[in-house]
This record gives C-alpha cells, structure tokens and sequence, in this order.
C-alpha cells in the first residue's frame, strides 16, 4: 500500500476582490510574490484592485514589499485617489496612474504595477532609439497578453516624468483615443511595467507574460 | 547528544501514473515547479500522463499554472483529443501535439511542453537563421536527455504554425520516418519546447536538461 | 461559504534592533536571505546593527551565511572593533568599514555588505576604465536609494585593498569631506557593495534597489 | 508587548559526517539545495562523504537530484569504487573522479560536482581558446576557494572525456605533482565543476564561489 503525494493547495486567491479583507490578502500576497521573483526591490512597485463602482484598494506607499501584509494597503476614491478614511498610510504614490486605468477600462478589475529588469531595460532601450510602442512579432507569449494568436502585439511606451501625474495624464490621453484591441499593458521608460486584467490574477500572469516577452526580445537579439 | 537533522521527503511522485488520483497530483505538481522556475508564465504550458492504452490526462486550458491543483486536468481519448467525461474544463488547446507524440512512441508515459527562456530563444535564432535541427556537440548533459554519451544531439525545430493541428501533424510526420535514437524533445521556434519519457518524472528531468544546454550553447556562444 | 485565503505574516522584522535577540535574529534572518538570492556566496559578506551608542553587533567571521543563526553574531566596541566580550567567535573581517559608515552617519542603524553580481561587475568595469563614481541618471528606483527623485546619482567607488582597513580608512576620509545629501551606499571593485540606512530593513531594501540599478545600466548598454 | 520575530534554524548539517544517517541526510539536503538552484538538472551531479579510513559515502547513479532522500546514497570501497553491500542502487558513474581527489588529499572529508552554468561556460570556453587553468585575478571572492587573499587563483581545467576512469587518472595524475597551495577546485570543459573541503559545507561553500567567481568573470569581460 503505498501512500498517496501530498497535494498542495495554492494559496493564491483566484477571485480576491470578492471581499475586502480578501482583497488586501491578495494584494499583499502578490506583492510579497512579486517581489521573490525580483520585480518589487525595497520598496518599490505597487498594485491594485477596484472596490465597487468609485473606490479602489491600493497598497500603502513607502513599505518594503517583501515584507507586506494585508494591513498595509489604503482605500482610495476611483475619482481623486483620497483616501475613503483618514489613517496613518499614504496610499501609493502612483495611484493616479491606476485610476487612469481602470478609468480607461471599466471592465478592468485589477492593476499590477512592478520594475521586471528585462521590461524596464528593453523600455529604457527604445525610448533612448527614439521612443514608439514596444511591438512583440511571432511570439506565441503573445496570447498570453490576454488575446487570441496575433502576428504582433504593441505595448505603449510612456515617458518617466518627475510628476507622476504627468505620466497619468499621458496615459489617460492615449486611451481615450479610439483603438482595437489595445494590449492590457504599458510600459515606462527608465521606470517599470502596467498590466492589467478582470481580476488580480489575470493582470498578474499578464505582468508575467510580458516580462517573459521582453526577456525572450533581448535574448534573439535583432 | 546531537538531534538529527531532519530529512525531508520529496512530495514529486516517480511513478505518479499508477494511480488517477496520483497522477493528477503528479501533473499539477509538476506544472508549478515549472511556473516556479518561470517556464509557465501566467496560463501558459501544458503536461500530460498517459493514463491506460486509449486515454490521456492532461492539464486544462486557460488555468494559471502557478495555482493549478489536481482538479484542473481532463482526461481526453488518445485518439480524438475530446473529453472523455462532459465537464467544464477544456483540455489544454495543445493537446494534438502531445497526443502526437503518444503515437510515434508507445513506450512514452508522460509529455511536458513549457516555455523556458534559453530554449525557446535558440530555436528563434535557429530560425531566423534558415531552420534545420539544433545540435548540440561535447556537452556532457547530453547525456542527460536519456541516451549514452555521444558526440553530438540533434533535436528537431518546428515552425510555430498558428493552427496547433498543423505543428500537430508536421510532429507526427517527423516522427513517423525511420530514425535512429530519435531525441526525446522537440523545439517550437518563437514559442517552446516539449519533452518527454517513461514517466512524468523523466520527461521533466528531460526539460531541465534540454534548457541547461540551450543556456550553456548562448553562454559559450559561437 | 468561502474560506479566507491565508494571510502570510513576514518574519523579517522592522525594528530588529529594539531588543538585542531582535537584532541578532534580523542579523541571521536577513544574512539567510540575502545567501539565497546568491548574493552571500559560501560565507562571504557580512551585516551589522547599530547597538546603542557605543556598540555594534556584526555577524562572526567565517561562517556559512546560508546556515547563520541568531548565536552566530558578536556585540563589537564601535571604538575599536574589539569584541565587548570574550568568546569563540571572531567578529567579520571588514568590521572596520561598517564602523567607518557609522562614524560617518551618526543616524545610521544598520549597515549591509553583500557581494550582489551585477553591482560587483559594475564596480569592476568602472575601476578598469579608470575609477571614479558609479553614476545612474534617469531611472525611477534611485528613489529608492532613500531620496527624493533626482536626475542622477553617484555611488563612491573604492580599491579593493588587500589590508581592509585601509579600504575602511579610505571610506572614512570619504565620507569626512562635506557633501550635499551623499547616497546611502559605496562600491568596492572586484568586491562588492554597501548600503545602509536607519534600520536593518532599509539598508537591506537599498541594496536590492542598487543591484537592480546595476543589472539595468549592464542590460540597457551604452 | 511585542512578540519575538521567529528565529529559523538551519537544516543544513554542519558536521553531517560524524554519524553515518546523518552523512546521507547532508548528501540529499545539499543535492536538493544545488539542484533548486539549477545546478543539477535532471540526474545529473553528484556528491560524497570520506566515511572512515576506507569507505566513501556517494549519491546513487541516475535518480532525480531534486527528489533525492538519504536512502539514495551508496557506501563504497575507496579503494576500487565498489560498493561495500551489494544493494539494488549503483553509485555514480564519476565516482572514481571523488576518489581521485580523496586519495590526493588526505585531509578532503566532501566532494561536490555539479553543472553550474557559469562554470561549466567558463570551462568550455577556455577549452576552445587552447586549454590550460582558468585563473581569476583580483575578486575578493578568491578568499572564498579556503585559502587568504591572494592576488590570483588557477583552477585547473581537464578534459571530458567519454571514458570517466580517463578523467579520474588524469586528475589524480595532476594533483600527484608537487604544489604550492593547489586550488580545492577543477573544472571539466563542456561538463561542470568539482569543489571539495573538510566537510560538506566547506565543499558545497566553495562550489559557491566558483561559480560566483565565473559569473563575474563573463559579466566583468576582457
């Protein structure tokens, strides 16, 4: 008789927004996920997921994300990014960016923002070959940017302003134009990479997806 | 008097087909090792065990593989690739290839496509320089991919058509020509790699091997 | 009903040095963190906590960073380095150069020395061509190197003498000189890096945003 | 009141040596650990204890390092190799390489071999460039291969030869000619890496190293 292998069951929420406290869970996990594989140093990189029809839950701004728990993120307004209760964490500092998103997407339930090196290098690389979307040929990674087999896919490319609510506005601009099928993502020059999904799930393997992409990029070469 | 330091079991079954339940526990176990690694970013791979002389499980469609559990795999008929039972998951959409590879060899237990870095960029470059196997020469992990040591490997290189029964049937028409010790991996440019052998175990001991020489040849380089 | 999904509580604690086993366990804590990025190959670098204002606690030379426990630490005079009390344990060979910083920075709490690769092959590349500072210009993670948003950084670079107290000697003079707001960290060619900051968490999420800086500038090129 | 942060105690053996259970706990904990790093794919690499004045303890021939458990290790005759119990596992088929080394350094208590790709790159491509030792200049890490600062090390490189014995005599050919403080460490053009010490930790440290050294070497360039 022999015994049967343990079966591991993922912690991982496949549908964290369903409740609050779930919701912080998941984020948090995320975070502390992200930054294992690298993509949160210190810091940085931040996440989000929306609360009903005007809030959004973010995490807190200036905590180290390997060492975040569900505590540390902040209830914000969809519409100015205040926080809903007065309280001792700031919210993300690019919070403003989030909510140009989901405003752009109502469909949007997530928003996963990190500094992957292969995304943010091949970025930094094109703004400094004259800037223009990122376009991916050929790769089958391709469908999993959330899209049926295409023969490219192009990630916008936004520049690093010192105000963040500059970078914001450009990316609240470049949506609201009129596109089909435009990519979940964005990239920032010199900065980090934007994905987004219905949920936390799906913008974080899109996150995982484009890095790999980037990674692949510049390992053929040109 | 000194405690023993604790040993720990490995929870990766060997023989995992033995049993449905097992072998399910086998697939999902093996298909987050993989997303560990980053070789499975957000729903993307797939892996099989053959289960008796007429069935195939496999894992499901559209499931992120980093939180996949033995729930999300589909037993499908070897010959049709269809669901033997009714039921909400759909088996992965690249199930043709590795019921391809069944086919051409009996002795095959168990089949693991991924998309590991190294690898699936050398069968980009192979491509774009004009296709034809990869080979590789001297290096002893040769060994490692189920044969003695001999001077050389070669591993076929597929064009990643973008109807999955179209790269389905070219493995299978590789496959049906007389060769000698023919390689257990396959390469899919701009998309992968596919091993297998015996068992599940074997086929992703296969993998590691195959992604190791591909980063060893880019290492080295010309 | 649903059950919450579990929430992971970090054991890497933020205020390591409130009580004198805190701060060995952070010590240890981090050293075995920082071996499993790769960054402590073998028993190299070395950790220290400011312990009130007369002593330092430094990990003890010699020891496998992968393995070090809260004993393997040693309270050190901030004078002269010598150990407050006589034991087995030798403090770390480069104990000089983190009390070099601490003299420097009177609120300085913690300071982190790792042998992280890319910042090790910047630091070598630059002392072939010459010397002088590292300099970063543009990307968004020298916020977090404990600053506000600046268009560049420097990072001193220093001989790897093969005395250390005269790369401790060299440091201090350094940093003697009056600066304006000098970054939180030094290279040292063919050797490796140093941050610090107000506690054990910061100087350690520093060194990250450093190594990331470097794996960037070799990514991104010229 | 604050609760203490929890302190983790090492697994790792630091001595595993001194009892025979413990010998092959510290052989499968530390093939697990270097296989999780990606520097055992497959079956590859293996690793031993001196167990007496006659006897080594070696990991078994083709079974999965990262599925090892101290039940795969085979006591064999330093002498000839073979086995001291006839039993159903086969010991490494490059268990005459660690006798090599064994029977030239009476003092060696563990050897470790195993494919870092770094390493093994590194090997390949001096191989390629006419042969002789690969010797690192300058790196702090240098102190790290058991010996003081010294402004170089030369580890020598051998040939992968399809018959192993050829190897063995090779290597215990060169370290039977006198030297001055000989390197614990070789390397095997197109194969790997083999580092031993007075115990398995001190082995497995320098293996570390190395590797670390050789990544250096191909980050920092000519």
């Amino acid at each position: 008789m022999t015994a049967h292998p343990v079966d591991v069951v993922s912690t991982a929420p496949n549908d964290a927004a369903a409740d609050p406290y779930d919701a912080a869970v998941g984020l948090s996990a995320t975070a502390r996920a992200l930054y294992d594989r690298g993509w949160m140093p210190g810091t940085s990189g931040n996440i989000s997921i929306r609360s009903g029809a005007d809030a959004v839950l973010i995490t807190a701004s200036g905590l180290g994300k390997g060492r975040l728990t569900s505590a540390d993120t902040v209830l914000v307004r969809a519409d100015t990014g205040a926080p809903v209760r007065p309280g001792s964490l700031r919210p993300s500092a690019e919070t403003c960016i989030h909510l140009a998103v989901y405003r752009a997407f109502p469909a949007v339930g997530a928003v996963v923002h990190a500094h992957p090196p292969y995304a943010t290098a091949l970025a930094s690389r094109r703004s400094r070959a004259g800037g223009g979307p990122v376009r991916f040929t050929d790769l089958e990674l391709i469908k999993g940017m959330g899209r049926s087999y295409l023969d490219s896919i192009e990630i916008p490319l936004f520049a690093n302003w010192r105000e963040v609510p500059r970078i914001a506005a450009e990316v609240g601009e470049h949506f609201a134009r009129p596109a089909t099928d435009p990519a979940p993502a964005l990239l920032i020059a010199h900065h980090g990479a934007t994905t987004w999904g219905a949920d936390l799930a799906e913008a974080s393997d899109r996150l995982e997806c484009l890095e790999t992409l980037c990674q692949l990029a510049l390992l053929i070469g040109d």
